[in-house]
């Protein structure tokens, strides 16, 4: 909406030229001075047996997995990166504001890799006990949800009467395919959400992970022509170069970065500065921030 | 999420094998059935003075404006189209889950074109009166604002305790970029929301209009890697070949169309039908619908 320079120069307005009189509150900090601010401890690293590497050719997108809402799915999909099964495979839908969807399209004739020692057959995970799942909310309403907010750094929603709690399908949330059984999922094919959070298919389908980094790589794909976004054309898809887990990687060819945690309070200070812009750009705060406009930064650790 | 051969045997089963036991109540229709149902007066032919082509190398963009939204803004946009403003200049900006740019980007030096006709100077257009807007209002609660719905065909808020109505940051809409000052839009510049609704930008900036077609055009561009998504390279721009009104287009070029309008027991049926999904791939009807989530299906109008 403005130009660098414009934003430049607001930050700088909002760093140097509060006016100082004494009697005035300090103003509320930008999201960037919170994060420029922020100690180690705000930060996490992530278990690299949680973190799937998607290699393209373009670069790579770095998923981490959600064990704690789908555990038979992240076991099977540690399972079948172990296994390469999705090496040469292909992104073969883009779906315009919906989804990016790929693994072993059999849609072209050609035979799935084989399973190994993946299981073929796994239960719906939808939706797991709220009990022993660390929630930490948001102060606003979601409309979809009793509550909503962040649970192993994953968007998260809970019915506290129901004793329930699942993932939220936001921006980057990575989805396992299923067909018309709810149990028909496998973590063989997967989706990431590119558009407005698709919130209908919150405990409809088994969620699996989020995007750290590497978003664009996915989001700007060119859209399938065909109908629901699938290419119509073979050429059109994307090559997986390969699908592995961070752990079986080599050290020296490992994407290291930090996430901020969601469970500080710095992250609800995060929250706050993007409930009410502060940033002088911004005349009317909004009071109010929905579960998918929560960013979760997302660094390369410092050294030292 | 699933394969189109299950998408199509799922609206099979929705549409066939339904039992049909004398006392069931009829399931209530899908989307789609809804749609195919509909009559003539059920949808609206845009105003050609109103519909912005945006045409690419790769197609064309179709973008209604707002012209009760922000009268200003769009009568300033119709003279600057009339004047091929915009021909020969870029898509300069591509900013991940957020917005696509466009317009005379003097950042690299260029002169931008004489604004002939045009005012350099316009008024902010941020939200204007309740009164003398229809409104149609969705069912559910909205975060952002007291209500939330459509107007004029575009995604809307309204608070009747202030009087005052606006347009609502969803994907697709069209906004006049601004710099640091409320009324330092004047239209030469524009964004189009990409990702997530932004809807901290409500009241913020002037919106000016949607998208009704072409958005994978705009979407899919590749991020820019500089700052905001600014491209660092000015050849990764996307060239503009023109940005003309309808009206102004020979009718043999012009891109027929018509939208849903969003004013009608249909339209309410059609918003039903996503607010609860009942085609038989969803266990868990959301009974909830978000603004930015509703549908405004646009179709070639049926010969005859």
């Amino acid at each position: 909406m403005s130009r660098p320079a414009l934003r430049l120069s607001m930050l700088c307005a909002a760093l140097l030229l509060t006016p100082a009189f004494a009697a005035d509150p300090p103003p509320p900090p930008t999201t960037q001075a919170l994060l420029d601010a922020s100690q180690a401890a705000d930060w996490r690293t992530p278990d690299p047996d949680n973190l799937l590497y998607i290699d393209l050719d373009a670069g790579r997108v770095v998923v981490e997995l959600a064990p704690r809402f789908a555990p038979a799915h992240v076991g099977n999909i540690r399972t079948l990166a172990r296994q390469r099964f999705w090496d040469g495979q292909t992104i073969y839908r883009s779906h315009d504001n919906f989804v990016v969807q790929f693994g072993a399209n059999v849609e072209d004739g050609a035979a799935a890799p084989p399973l190994g020692d993946a299981l073929a057959q796994l239960p719906a995970e939808f939706e797991r006990p709220a009990d022993g799942l660390a929630f930490h909310r948001l102060p606003d309403p979601d409309g979809w949800a009793p509550e909503a907010g962040f649970a192993d750094g994953m968007p998260a929603a809970r019915d506290p009467d129901k004793g329930l709690a699942w993932m939220a399908h936001c921006y980057g949330v990575l989805g396992a395919g299923r067909g018309m059984a709810a149990d028909s999922s496998n973590g063989t094919e997967l989706y990431v959400v590119i558009g407005q959070a698709p919130r209908q298919l919150d405990r409809n389908i088994t969620q699996v992970g989020r995007v750290l980094q590497g978003m664009e790589l996915l989001s700007a794909l060119p859209r399938g022509s065909g109908p629901l976004g699938f290419y119509e054309d073979a050429s059109q898809a994307t090559p997986i170069r390969s699908i592995r887990l961070a752990s079986t990687v080599p050290e020296a060819e490992r994407t290291p970065l930090q996430v901020l945690r969601t469970d500080t309070p710095l992250f609800d200070a995060v929250v706050e500065s993007r409930r009410n812009r502060r940033d002088t750009w911004y005349l009317h705060p909004a009071g109010h921030i929905d579960l998918c406009n929560v960013p979760v930064p997302v660094r390369t650790p410092p050294r030292g």
